[in-house]
């Protein structure tokens, strides 16, 4: 399991990027996912000189997407921004860029999820070229107005399916698809258009619907069976780490990487 | 539309079971949708009078369900307190008993769905000697680990249909399916099955998952929209606003009836 380790940088967003390299190092944490704003602090090219210096391996990007807007010049410059992403990703040595699709405009799920389907489909020459992975990650239901109209791992498959590519695929993550009665026919059907896997735990009482994670093995998700599930579709790549959580985000950086450390080898 | 007009009487939870029966009759409401706990103030019997004193008639009866549960032993009586429930409706006049199924036990989602499975096939005989249908209402994920491991219009028609009878169906709430890519499909496949329509709105940001409901045109769901498709679906019955907000409960209830009846008009 360590082997495969990946620590998302917002699992301690209380620490710089700088701060959370270093401490995947010191904790012998192989892999980090990387967010666009923590990478802004010191700049793409320092973060990736820093993260190979470290020794450590980029598991993904965070993130582009964004894509439903009103007008033709807004969609397109949000299209423009995940372009810009790609390039970052590629610099970064992040063989994926996470697609947070964007939520619709004016009531029209419809029309929000052919606008992302365009995108998509414009981004996919850029992210050959580059050979950096699009994953489209479907977002859990309650965060369809804030965060993306793709909420089901059955309509990610759909549309990377619908793309026919290797540049596009599907990010299972646990907090956002374990209620689904679908979970485990469409992360087999998703096979080997898995480009990474997210852990955290759903707990209770659900406070902001983006930041109420747990840590693995602290909730109600029955994360070995959905981690032998993905596995057995033929992911081995890393496993990332990611609990958004205030009060994760209260605690001393290194005492949660001894905690993810521990659980991922207790409950994955 | 007012023809059709239901309250769902936790739309206004601050009033009695007496006063939302009179506020009905006073605003030229036709029908009311009862909660069992309200419909014990006064008992089934004088709550059967007070209603038919009325001239209303009964949308529905909530509820039956929770049925997932540790020991058999348990689970025997969530069975037996809907079969109450079925009696209490057949009493009332509701033709349709409202299913929340209840939440999963042990992490094990499937487990749970076999177990509504098993109940709802041990209430069939009950449901069809009193003449009461058996509402299954697919329940927003975000309340999976408080109410319902049924979270999908797919997942409500599949059950329903695994019974092939008249007695079970599916109750069509938009804030629970509203999200859904699958949603108009899924109205139209359950066509005759849906034995009941629930509307409110989804407005931000989300406090408590169950009472964060907005009234109809407050929020991002196209409810024209989603109740066409359910009257194409072939559904000609009771449509009930039921909003559980606590800033709706904080309201005099002519106010919030008064509310009600002109959002069902302009936005339904």
């Amino acid at each position: 399991m360590l082997a495969r380790l990946s620590l998302n940088q917002y699992t301690t967003k209380q620490w710089s990027l700088r701060e959370a390299v270093e401490g995947c190092a010191r904790h012998g944490i192989p892999y980090i996912g990387l967010w666009r704003d923590k990478v802004d602090e010191i700049g793409v090219e320092a973060t990736a000189k820093l993260v190979r210096d470290a020794g450590l391996k980029v598991s993904s990007l965070c993130r582009g997407g964004f894509f439903p807007a009103h007008s033709a010049a807004e969609r397109r410059a949000r299209i423009d921004d995940s372009r810009d992403a790609i390039e970052e990703a590629a610099q970064l040595g992040a063989p994926v860029l996470v697609l947070v699709c964007g939520p619709p405009v004016d009531k029209d799920l419809a029309a929000a999820r052919r606008m992302i389907a365009d995108a998509i489909a414009a981004l996919i020459p850029e992210a050959a070229a580059y050979n950096v992975r699009l994953g489209i990650e479907p977002l859990h239901p309650m965060m369809v107005m804030q965060r993306s109209a793709i909420c089901t791992l059955r309509e990610a498959n759909d549309l990377a399916e619908s793309f026919a590519t290797d540049s596009v695929g599907v990010v299972v993550d646990v907090y956002h698809v374990w209620w689904d009665a679908e979970l485990y026919e469409q992360i087999a059907r998703a096979g080997k258009n898995i480009l990474g896997f997210h852990v955290s735990d759903w707990i209770e009482p659900l406070g902001d619907p983006l930041a109420s994670r747990g840590l693995p093995g602290e909730g109600a998700i029955d994360l070995p069976r959905i981690r032998n599930a993905v596995d057995a579709a033929g992911y081995d790549g890393p496993i990332e780490v990611e609990v958004l959580n205030p009060a994760v985000w209260a605690r001393p950086g290194d005492e949660v990487l001894a905690d993810v450390k521990s659980r991922a080898l207790a409950h994955l």
